[in-house]
């Protein structure tokens, strides 16, 4: 990896330096330039505009405002922000809201798919959902009543999802498929399109999960006729951290669909306090309660750069970026007994690759400890490095294997434990 | 109202020279003394210590220490801040936490207790529960399928909860009495020990709401033998809008009960990614998602100084606050056609003070756009002075009447809409 090579340091920096987004990476705190993150798919960094925001959203709004704060932007500030993040899925404004976490956007979605398919008793997925899906799926199922399943169809590689297998898998007992469309591991991505015609031939809707593609990828919901979708806002979004997510109904579901955590945001008239539930006519029914305004408004920022920047160009500098990265991986991580746990072709990928290694956990953790590099590790062997297409670089991505050659050559990693538990 | 007489300024500013606990107002940010603020139970004052908190959370935590984070304190605080809160609402450590937002908490805990009292349909309530609770029961109810009911038993004057007829009420079909401890609009509080005692001889299960309580009065969850509890922090915990809210389960219930909307927190081993859910063993079994760490933190100074100046001695002082409130009342505010909407006693009522009349709507839009005081209206004719015992001061109150009287007196609220919408 001399400086010279065609793999070298200063083709890294030739490429930065001819791409045109390279300088959004200077609108993110970045006070120690020698640490490489790349766990922005797990919490993105913290964008500039952010700081100064929520200064003002504390010392302003609440500090100063108080409760009139509610009047002043509070109250519409879920549909507001959602309304933008629309704009990165490829919904439709009046489509999108924030609300809660992710897993509780899930449960009221998936719970409404089942009471929208009476009889049907069956959610399809496959065994490389994030597991705090599957978690709720089984809940979902087990308060549905006797009977109701959850249906977990296997990958066969552990890489690419089981698309063909779905597809035969539905049948007219099938509610539901709910799925992660880009997986949290491999980093694979479903064709969203062919799977919900595949569901809509036998009456079965389709849940999304898009933590892991929005803001990674064009997304295109309406392209697809998508029915419904969940997503975060901590990673590709930067958000921060636990921001609260988001989700999706078809303009034209939205009123077949009742959202079962019926609460007063969510009512047709918050401020009647009316004793009976009604609710209102469009996305906001599936509101529950009072949102965290501060973590929702921190959100904010980070959905706007992604839109100054564009899904469509940044999608091409991941590609960019990743497909450098896995030309440095097989001249010098291949050797090394690293494994491509990951769709090569980036058209099956989202924007972050996994490395497997039998030492992955060890290997991981002399990254984070020794070297100032930050991926994640995922089990059972693999490091997962995520490409934030606003901030990483061609440097970056140049660096970290550089330190990876050097744990593994230099044998770093063998005075870590085997047995640590990773927290994240 | 003149300064020398006994209900003059000069007597509110003695008794606030005289009170040990004046103090505490220095630690919020008030940089308006003339902006009466009496809505500290709809969103509570910001604490100064907030302001650098969260200043570091963002800059530090979040943009410096990026995803490590998590292994660094924000994993365990939701456990961590809920055990603060125990002791402000008479529970052990580990039965409170903190989690998403009351409503979705009061969902999980209410589907919950149906779950555990199989063959019993009925949920109990009063109509002067907060309506958002209303409309989660009732998505409760109809999720739990059909013949299972919401019995809202009603007040006789709107003021005092029916608490006779409540324990009358229950009985062998009733699974789960649903009560908010103090009620919203007239401040009126329950006997928490008497009702859950009638409740336990049926084998029924109580949940409380807290939202109005926590942080007003000293409230004995364990003393009471209560069962289950959820509440907000954003008011009189003063933490932020919309901050996460908390549950409690009582401790010997915790294994007992299933979170129905069951996700990757609440899973025994987080970061073990098995694909089936099993629940931890205590408390945390209820939470669900990712909490919104912003929002989470921000909540912890305003518990601390709860704990600082402690439930009894605040609750003293609200008592001399209200006792003044309606001294006041009596002699300037009868005689204007202003009735009382709350019970005299202050044992049984909470820290806040409804005020009825009929203008009272435009008379509170008066207040808030002319006077320089922020009260808040409740329909059909309650304006609603929340007296938050830590930042409240005689002379605030003695100021707000002055000005209550002068709107009525002027007839300022004249130019007011009377169908204007109030949004908080």
């Amino acid at each position: 990896m001399s400086d010279d090579s065609l793999l070298g340091a200063a083709r890294a920096a030739a490429l930065d330096a001819a791409d045109p987004l390279t300088a959004f990476r200077d609108r993110f705190v970045i006070d120690d330039p020698d640490l490489i993150y790349l766990d922005g798919n797990s919490l993105g960094r913290l964008p500039r505009e952010t700081v100064d925001r929520l200064a003002g959203v504390v010392g302003d709004e609440w500090g100063r405002r108080l409760v009139r704060g509610w009047g002043e932007g509070w109250f519409e500030a879920a549909t507001r922000i959602g309304g933008k993040i629309a704009g990165l899925i490829g919904a439709a404004e009046d489509e999108v809201i924030m609300a809660d976490a992710t897993s509780v956007n899930l449960f009221k979605l998936a719970t409404a798919a089942l009471r929208a398919r009476p009889g049907r008793r069956v959610i399809l997925t496959d065994d490389l959902n994030f597991p705090s899906d599957l978690y709720v799926l089984q809940g979902v199922a087990r308060l549905a009543g006797p009977g109701y399943t959850v249906r977990v169809v296997p990958s066969t590689d552990g890489i690419h999802g089981p698309a063909e297998a779905l597809a035969t898998a539905i049948d007219a007992d099938t509610a539901l498929v709910a799925l992660s469309h880009t997986v949290f591991k491999s980093g694979y991505n479903y064709d969203m399109a062919g799977l919900t015609a595949a569901a809509h031939r036998a009456g079965t809707l389709v849940l999304w999960d898009l933590s892991h593609s929005a803001g990674a990828l064009p997304v295109d919901l309406n392209g697809a006729a998508a029915d419904l979708a969940v997503g975060c806002t901590y990673k590709y979004l930067n958000g921060g951290p636990g921001a609260p997510a988001f989700l999706y109904v078809r303009r034209d579901l939205q009123t077949a669909l009742d959202n079962p955590i019926s609460g007063w945001i969510g009512q047709r008239d918050p401020f009647d306090f009316a004793l009976d539930y009604t609710p209102a006519p469009g996305i906001r029914r599936f509101l529950t309660g009072t949102p965290p305004i501060l973590s929702l408004l921190a959100a904010e920022p980070g959905v706007d750069l992604l839109l100054e920047a564009g899904m469509v160009r940044l999608r091409e500098r991941s590609v960019r970026l990743s497909t450098y990265l896995l030309e440095l991986f097989d001249a010098y991580l291949a050797p090394l007994g690293f494994r491509l746990n990951s769709p090569r072709d980036p058209a099956w990928r989202g924007s972050h690759v996994s490395f497997g290694h039998g030492d992955g956990l060890r290997i991981n953790l002399a990254l984070i400890r020794d070297m100032r590099v930050l991926p994640d590790f995922r089990r059972p062997d693999n490091i997962r490095l995520g490409i934030a297409p606003l901030y990483n670089t061609f440097t970056d991505l140049h660096t970290a294997v550089e330190r990876l050659r050097s744990v593994v050559i230099d044998r770093l990693y063998e005075r870590h434990d085997p047995t640590a538990l990773q927290v994240t």
